[in-house]
């Protein structure tokens, strides 16, 4: 391993393996007091004087003059133009992919359930799907089509009645690619607003925009910082941090391919981190060699090299099994595991959004079609979170339904442990159905 | 309707109705920068100082002195010896009630699934576990062993390996009843540390208590602050309002049983809240005499009177469609349907943390045995919240396994998207995986 290389290289059986993990993982993403209270005061005024204040917000911060509130809405027929209008190639692209994302998230669809047990009392969860949604898209350079169908198709799977997307527009301009993307996945309704202004419209509504249930979707720190502040008015996605891939290889696959793998992480932005874990020093050195000559080949390269140089690493470890248990360490966002046997590794995994298998699966198939969502819980919280999935727009209703005699054998069990509770009131409702 | 009635009465089809109905429902949950700040110090202390600061706010808030941080933790035979020293009956109705709700939870237990391609792709889902939890109880007349078993055992169910419960002993004392339903659901450890510093603890882990990847269970304002600002480092249950219920009557149930019903939620505190909707004027009489008569039977009559003065209210509908709409809009935790065909309501509900079905499910019996968990969406959150249940202690893997032939067509589709969103590392790794 050279020195001159230029991605950092650790030795995972070295002394001091796990302070330098512990650093190369951490971020800082503290919300500065100003960003805060910026945000608190555009959700406060968004509250007090609703479209008003939503028009003067875009006048402001997106450079264009809507007449009246109602020039804030897409029409559905310029979701339609704008289809018909992006290349053929890029319509089927976004088509196919929307349809392989709608065929893989109907099997994360929950059902109702019920049973009834032997006296007749009935058990079970009824299951429905949330009445109204928002999926925030970002606007310029970040407006990407792919996550409007990663947002919005699995809330029309749930059976979500009205998704109303929300982007900003800067100067006016607007993507066709994401309003066609909007048209194929099923949006209901688009607001040409976006910011903390936008997130406070779905989060209460104003005379324009409905107020929605759950706020999905990702966003700049002003973007972030209002759905922490409206958690709890609705519901809200995780708060992504910069995005990362962990890729494991056994040293057979194409080190060009591992290369570009780890690029199309880096690409992202600065903040993005490509991590690699091999246990073979001659292919670490051909990784590298590829990264050197492939590197200047991205148009994105300064991003790229930027953060490779600042949070990319190649960790050398002893073996697959010391990889997988480092890997449970990070809970990585993506981990491709690019080796011979894959299926044998998965038992061993516990935390990841999503696992990568074998070396025809780059992240970037997953990224835009292979099916399955591209958001995914960020910086170590794979180990509590999932994909954004069907079940992000479902919710349950338990059900209780006893029988007679059901009522009266479990109002003794109540009335025992509500007394012991000294809860006379629950007690006593329970002993008014037990039977003489 | 007497006017002189201890509930208000408010009428579905007037006017002011909307109005009435939106004031009802107003709670003001605002926390004050007083209770932030000092939640946030104390973070910051456990943080920086671990046990020795763990031991210190100990002995301040709970007013006994730890003679080490060692002693913060209680041993699995303090729990056994407690379910041996409380009654027959009570350890009885535990474990009857454990065994219940554990046998329901098993319903809710997702499992991983795959599919295979025509190609050979492969996509799926892998399901595991949450690694380690904890649960917070709260300590003295809020320690309910009911809330043990309720938020233990789905953990439990889902196969978390390490369910690590707080309870803060103020003066030292701990309730028997609470430590014998920790031993009957499970837990593996338990510290007798509480408020904003157990909060932290569980969140980023001292030389003692292990550090948690989710924390659960109610607890007062600092907790609930405490919880609110740690999410994001681990994941946490909903933050709860006061609690609520709301029975829909046909007139048919003996009307000492609803008033009862309604006690129920009125007597946990002021500011819980019963509603009751019927549409039958003699009957509500009926209802508000019994209420009358009841009320001062209660030992805890003085906080359900001032609940039910305060929060209650008797809503006359026009019939049970009516009041079918009302309950959407209201959102209820707890919904009691004692109806006569209560199965031929439930296509109409859209929202509902539980629903009570039938004359003879009260909710009494769903907070302690029937089988469903107590913890419930409160405040209207049943619009996008669902029961704590074992998908809350599930998390889950996206699994993409592309054959060659699957990865060459994913890639062309793949290309197209990332080239128009100008993510030429994402085009190029797809391409390579292109078949010529």
């Amino acid at each position: 391993m050279t020195q001159a290389s230029l991605m950092r290289t650790l030795d995972a059986n070295s002394a001091d393996f796990e302070q330098e993990l512990q650093a190369l993982l951490a971020t800082d993403l503290t919300v500065s007091g100003n960003v805060n209270s910026t945000v608190h005061a555009i959700i406060a005024d968004i509250r007090a004087r609703g479209d008003a204040a939503l028009v003067e917000y875009t006048a402001k911060f997106d450079r264009w003059q809507p007449s009246a509130a109602s020039d804030l809405e897409l029409s559905k027929t310029a979701l339609a133009e704008a289809r018909a209008r992006i290349s053929e190639p890029q319509r089927q692209a976004l088509e196919q992919a929307a349809q392989r994302i709608h065929q893989y998230h109907e099997h994360q669809k929950a059902e109702s359930w019920r049973y009834t047990e032997a006296d007749g009392t009935v058990l079970g969860q009824q299951v429905t799907a949330l009445e109204r949604v928002g999926v925030y898209v970002p606007g310029g350079k970040a407006s990407y089509p792919s996550s409007v169908l990663m947002n919005v198709v699995p809330a029309k799977v749930a059976g979500v009645a009205e998704v109303i997307m929300v982007v900003p527009t800067p100067d006016g301009v607007i993507s066709d690619m994401v309003l066609a993307a909007a048209d194929i996945a099923g949006v209901d309704r688009v607001f040409a607003v976006g910011g903390a202004q936008a997130v406070a419209a779905l989060a209460y509504g104003t005379e324009t925009v409905p107020p929605v249930d759950k706020i999905v979707g990702p966003g700049n720190v002003f973007v972030a910082s209002a759905k922490r502040a409206v958690f709890g008015q609705v519901a809200i996605d995780m708060i992504a941090g910069p995005s990362e891939i962990l890729v494991v290889c056994d040293g057979q696959t194409n080190p060009d391919w591992i290369a570009m793998d780890l690029f199309s992480q880096a690409e992202h932005d600065e903040l993005a981190q490509s991590i690699l874990l091999a246990y073979d020093d001659e292919y670490i050195a051909q990784v590298q060699a590829s990264i050197e000559r492939l590197l200047p080949t991205l148009d994105r390269a300064d991003i790229a090299r930027q953060s490779l140089t600042s949070r990319g690493a190649i960790i050398r470890v002893r073996d697959l099994d010391q990889a997988l248990v480092i890997s449970n360490k990070i809970a990585p966002e993506h981990l491709e595991l690019s080796v011979a046997d894959p299926d044998a590794c998965l038992p061993k995994i516990k935390h990841a959004g999503a696992i990568f298998m074998g070396r025809h699966t780059p992240e970037a198939l997953g990224d835009y079609c292979a099916g399955p969502n591209h958001v995914l819980p960020t910086s170590g919280t794979a180990r509590f979170s999932s994909p954004l999935g069907v079940y992000d727009f479902q919710k349950r209703s338990s059900i209780i339904y006893c029988s007679e005699q059901g009522a009266s054998e479990l109002g003794k069990v109540a009335s025992v442990l509500a007394r012991g509770e000294s809860l006379q009131a629950h007690a006593q409702s329970a002993e008014y159905r037990i039977k003489d």
